[in-house]
This record gives structure tokens, sequence and C-alpha cells, in this order.
């Protein structure tokens, strides 16, 4: 069944996550006409696809659609004296229902993913973190997020899918996370711009892709989003 | 002369910089009321009054009231692969006029200031550096920012002003930075609080106060913006 | 069997590692005589003590003892253009045999732990990762160290032993951390002090303990050590 | 008049800093062999050289040679539970003279630069602060260092001496400098292998310069020194 504006850990079905990063296709009212193509595609395919954006577009992004808004990283910080650092509060009051923390562009220490995570459960916001492969999948799984995202850094930006450039690692990444924690689901990223992308990631086990360049830079965005969400319905 | 949504550096007038940090008083909805509060207080004094708030609550702040408003952050990146970061167009197109940098709560390294300044000087808007004490400004002042803000750290957020127990370190402060760069401006911040801490500010030399917790944590706050206004009309 | 200049990890029996942070008595000539204190009671007891020292003092330290000397921390970098940070190599060819990483004190990224490792192995240099918590510390395992070194941050530099405090967070650890590496060893720590402590720590399913005032700050720190190997012989 | 094992900061005469970085040849036996063949050639030409070495191996050099030493970072911390910094006691202890802070491979903030200058003065060792254009090296000059060593990024490890590529940026700094604190020296530094170069940004008006490939990557690096002190006797 399909929710609006639902929280994707709550979620049995594969999903996608469309990050922006700061790619000025992604910035400002970039953000918001690409968010409106993602909530058509996932209107039309009742496939749950949400974006990941930048803090500033959180706010537009949420009152311009009905899609889940991901920030792209919070600070493990409380409501005080934190002048320019990025309040969890803040940023779900503004409407984003989860974080990516930890991306291979944004590195945090093991105690910040730990205390990040935490401070987004306390507010019921998903938790996807990043890791560059299986051992930082297994270390991350640990502590216990919503979803691990595993994205080979060599990978990332490039033309070849992680599912077929290394999908010993993604099949490991499942395995070796499941032990630690079966509740942790796994997410797959790098390359990824076709539905047969996204489909060999669910028969690998994952619970679905991250993605960014490929739909975010794409000149038919609309088309690669039809194209993708074809690997899970 | 007033103008509504202007750029702070452009008024030959005492500037009055409200940062609301990541206080619960200065989030959300709250920042909205907040900067409805000083829009009002503005548009009866004709003094300028700033807003510096999170990145998530900038788009929400920009179209909610015509005053001008700074991030309290930027990043020193361009349009690209930075997932996790603040970009200065996204700041921007969110509505920001300008920005703090360097907080003594977010300490930047140099090279980070200089090019922060260069980024936000480049998208033409305004930028006020924090620095902890007369050398820091002028240190701060030779990267040629629109404002230095000097603000004892020890008296952040305490109840005795700047300009009463340290008005020495303003008044070189002053002297110091306009040595180096004529064109600078200086503010203080610290204990700020009244009218008269503001009429002493601008006795003392600058060009205005940065201030936080004073108003934002007030429970009138309106009556104390009105007070602080009396003391540059 | 007794080794001098050994690796710990290869070592069979409980191990014991002081770290003299940047303790006065724990610098220069000082770090030189506690290790002496330590070389002399390591010999006597045959228990195996190490001391983990400022980059400054290894050197001076491995050239005047025969213990396992470990650094404070290693950067993940390789020769080259790296002014100001710790090289691996330099550690090593300074006479160090392991190093710690991720110290409270000193929080690494998760990328930077699982290189710091791998750069560390390299050199056949034993490593000791700390954690604060149970998560942490199987988070840790996860990535392979040879010693996973649990310290809850609240019991560092306190009266009481964490194994008095808290010993189902040292039990769970050894527990959970075998599960994900049967192959990394535990430690704990923080607020250790006496043989019975130590006792308990191996009572407990560890290997060994890393304590840091309770010996160097000690005003009899050959008493203190001879107590302490108490617990193991 | 020649001093041994003087502080920089003291001499009237220009001064050559060889700053080692983690090159292979400037680690461990290879930092003494090349501060030895420093020392031979500051004693024969009664030219001032210091060397910068990895903290690692700043005992086992002063030990070795009586040439004056650096570290190539401190950070600015006191006696106490820093596990894994670099105390500045430590430093001088192991027989430091002096330390560089803020090279362009590890930049720090403002305050740490502020703060790191203030703990070397306490211990009465030299500070070389690194800037990377002249605005940089002005607000280096405001927290009174020593030494303000200017080096444009982008030259740095080329083969085109900076005092040849943009002496303008050399003359600059020195005039800026001088009108901040007059006190305050000024070396450059970027592509330096020469006695003319050496020479030439002495005619600019600094006192000295700072260099690393340029003599610790030659092969022939006796040669080398023999040549740049020609720069200056």
């Amino acid at each position: 069944m399909f929710y609006s504006k639902c929280r994707l850990s709550s979620m049995d079905t594969p999903v996608i996550i469309i990050n922006v990063k700061t790619y000025e296709e992604g910035t400002g009212k970039k953000a918001v006409e690409l968010a409106k193509c993602i909530e058509k595609v996932r209107n039309e395919s009742k496939v749950e696809i949400a974006i990941a954006v930048q803090p500033t577009d959180i706010y537009a992004v949420c009152h311009a659609t009905n899609i889940p808004v991901f920030a792209q990283h919070i600070d493990a910080i409380k409501y005080g004296s934190h002048t320019g650092w990025i309040l969890p509060e803040a940023v779900k009051e503004a409407g984003a229902t989860g974080t990516l923390l930890n991306h291979s562009e944004r590195p945090l220490s093991m105690d910040e993913i730990a205390k990040g995570i935490e401070r987004a459960h306390e507010l019921k916001m998903d938790t996807v973190v990043c890791a560059g492969n299986v051992d930082m999948a297994m270390a991350v799984a640990a502590l216990s997020p919503h979803f691990v995202a595993i994205e080979p850094p060599e990978l990332i930006g490039g033309d070849i899918s992680v599912t077929k450039a290394k999908p010993e690692i993604v099949r490991n990444a499942v395995n070796e996370v499941k032990k630690i924690n079966a509740a942790v689901k796994v997410l797959c990223g790098a390359g990824v711009k076709k539905g047969e992308d996204v489909r060999k990631a669910i028969e690998l086990g994952t619970d679905g892709v991250l993605l960014a360049s490929g739909v975010v830079k794409a000149r038919d965005k609309e088309g690669i989003l039809k194209n993708l969400v074809k690997g899970i319905i």
C-alpha cells in the first residue's frame, strides 16, 4: 500500500532516494521542480521515491509536494547556542521526514554518527547512513540506523552501476549487515541510472537505491525516473 | 533613508542584527514570529534591524517578512558534489541578503573565512565576520568583510554588556580595524540588552550591534526591541 | 612466555596499556622515567605492560626501555606533502609497535578509523581502537583492529572502575564484539586503579585494560603498577 | 654573529627554513642525516638554517645536531587530558626552538592560530605562521607571530620560484605586514630552489625563505644548500 508523506522506514517495498547534492540542477526552484517531477512519477508508479535536499530547500520542497523529503545532514545538537550548525528539530519542523548521515562528501566521526542517529530517532525521523565498503556498512549497522547505503566512492558519479561493477560488495553488505542487525535495511548507490540497475540491486538483497547525478543531471529527468521505477514495479 | 529588504552594508545608519542561534525560541514558526516582530519595530522606528536564522528557516522567514535575513554560516563551496554542506547560492536563492561567518560557536580556518567572504561578495551578499578580541578583529579586517563583529567569548550570553564590561576593547577594535581597512564596519556584541548598550556601542565608534539571547530568549521581545532601537533614534 | 619489545597482539595473556595522555607526569623525561618504572614491574611480574606516549616522546622512550610503546594517534597518510600530520611510518621508525586510534579525546571519522587501521596493519603495527559504548565497540569491531578498548566517557578519569560501575557494559561489549569478529580482543578502561579492577575486567571476558590517570597521576606509580599486575598473575 | 641552537627570531640576518613535510627523504634516520648536512653548510657558511621536522623526529634530530629545529605544528593545548594531540611543552622538551603553524597542508581556525602563537610565545618558542596570499599575510600579522611565511599554494612544489612568478605578492606582503606590525618578519616560499631565488627574496624585503622539496627531494642536498646560502653571503 502507498502512503503520501510516509516515512520510508515503515515501508515494506523497495525505495528510491534521489540526493540532489549541491548541484545547480537541484538547488532552489530547480529542487522544487525536480521534487514535483518525482511526485508525478511516484503517484503514477506507486513506487516510493524520496528526495534529499539542501537545508535551505527543505521548507519549499515540503510545501510544494507531498513526497518524503530528507535532509542531507544533521548535526547531533539540541536547542541552544549552536550558531551555524544544523539542528534536527529545525530540519523536522521544515518538513523533512528523515536525513542522510555520513555521506562520503560529509564524513562524520563514529560518535557523531551514533549521536546523529539517536537524535533523529528521538524525533521519529528516518536515518540513511552511508558507508564506502562492506566493513564500514557493518560498522554502521552496529549503530542501528534505519538504512545503510553502501556506495563505493570510486564508483560515485560514474557510468557503471555498483550492481554491475561490484555485485559481490552489495551482496556481502546485505549479508553482513543482516547478521549484525536484521532490522537494518540496505540501499546501494554509485553509478545507478536505469531500471535494470534497480532491479539488480533488489535481486542482490537490497531494499532500494540511493542515487544522485543519474537523475539530477539528466536532461530528461522524468524519463529517467520512469525507467528507474520499472526496476521495482 | 529607509529601504525594505536592503543590504545592511549599503546603509549609513547603525544596524542591529539579531542572531537566533539554534534556540527553540528562534526555530521554525517561532523564527517567523520573531521576524515579524522585528519587522514591526523596524517599520515603526526606521532603525535597520536584521535577523540571522538557521538555514532551514531562511525561506519561510524571507517569504513572511521584508526584513534583511542573514544566514548563520555558509561553506565556501560552489555548485557540485558537496552533500551536506551549505551552498552560498542556495542561501541567496532562499532569500538571505548576507551571512555571519566564523561565529565563536562555528570557528573557521583563515582560509575558509577568506574564501567564504569571496564567495559571498561574488553573490553580492553581506558578510559579518565574528572575532573574539582586538587582534582577531584586525586579522579579520585584513580579509575585507563588510562588518567585523567583536564579541569577547567570556561575555557572550551574559548579563553585562561588552560596552560596559570592556569598552576599551570595543574602542580599540574600531581604531585598529579602521587603520587596516577603513571600509570595514565594526559591530559589537555580548551581553547587549538595552538601548543604552546600543547607544554606548555607537559612541565607541561602532556601526551597531550583534545580539542573540537578549532578544530571542526575552519574554517581551517587542519591548526589548523597542528599547534597543532607542539607542539609535 | 614473555617477550621483550613484543607486539601485544601476538600475546595470549592479558595486557595492561598505560596511556600518559598529555599529562605533565607523562611528558618528556617523566615519560621516560615512567616507562622505566613500567619496565621494572613488567620484568618482575612477566605481565605484559605497554605505554602509549606523545609522538615527541616515542623515540626517547623506545631507546631508554624495552617495553612495547604505542603512539596515541596516527593519521592515515603516506609519505608525501602532509606538513603537521602524524605519519605511521615515522611513528614506527621512532620505535612504536602500535597505536591507539579514536580515543574519546581524539575522535575520528569512520573512514579515518578504517584507513588508520589499514595503514597500521600494513606496517605490522598493533591497533587499539577506543569506543564509548557497546554499539560503538561493535562498530569498531567490524573494522577489524587488534583490540577494541571500551571506555564509557562519563567514567574516564573518575574513581570508580568501569568493571564495578558498569560490568554489564563490559560483558556485553565482549559478547557482541566476538560475534562480529572473534579475533578482535577487548580491553576496558575508565576508573581502573587496582589489581581487583584488572581481575574483574578479565573475569568479564576482556584481554586486559587501558588506563591513564590511575597510574600516571599516582604518587607511588610503582606501587600502583605492582598492585595492578596482581590482577593478572 | 653566529649562534648555535639560537632562536631564529633573535637573528638580524636572513634565515632559511627547510620543511621536510612527511617526505620519505625527511623521515627518521633520513631526517637526522639531512639535519647533519644542514649543520655542515650552516657552520661553513654562517648562514642561519633551520629544519622543520615531524614530531616523532624532533628528539633525535635535536640530539644529533646543533641546528635550530622547528615543529611542523602544535596544538594550543596545555598539560592534561588531550590524548593524540601535540603539546607545546612536549615539543619544546624534545628540543624544538620553534614551530610552523597554519601550513596550507594543515590549516587552522583563526582562534587556533592566535592561541597557538600565544602558547608558543609563553614557552619562548619561535612562530612561523603560513599564509597563502597578501590578505592572509596581513591577517596573520595582526596576530603577532615572529614570522609570516607567504606561500601561494599554486606555486608550492613547483619549479618556478615565487620570487620570479609573483614578486609583487612578496613585495606587497612585506609592505602590508610591516604596516600592521613592523616587528613581524616575512619569509617567502614556493618553488625556491637556488641562491638567486633567496637573493631575490631578500631584495624584495623578506627576512629569508621557507622551502621543502627543493632541498629535501634533491639528489645532491648539500650542493643545493650550498647554492642557496650564496643568496645570503
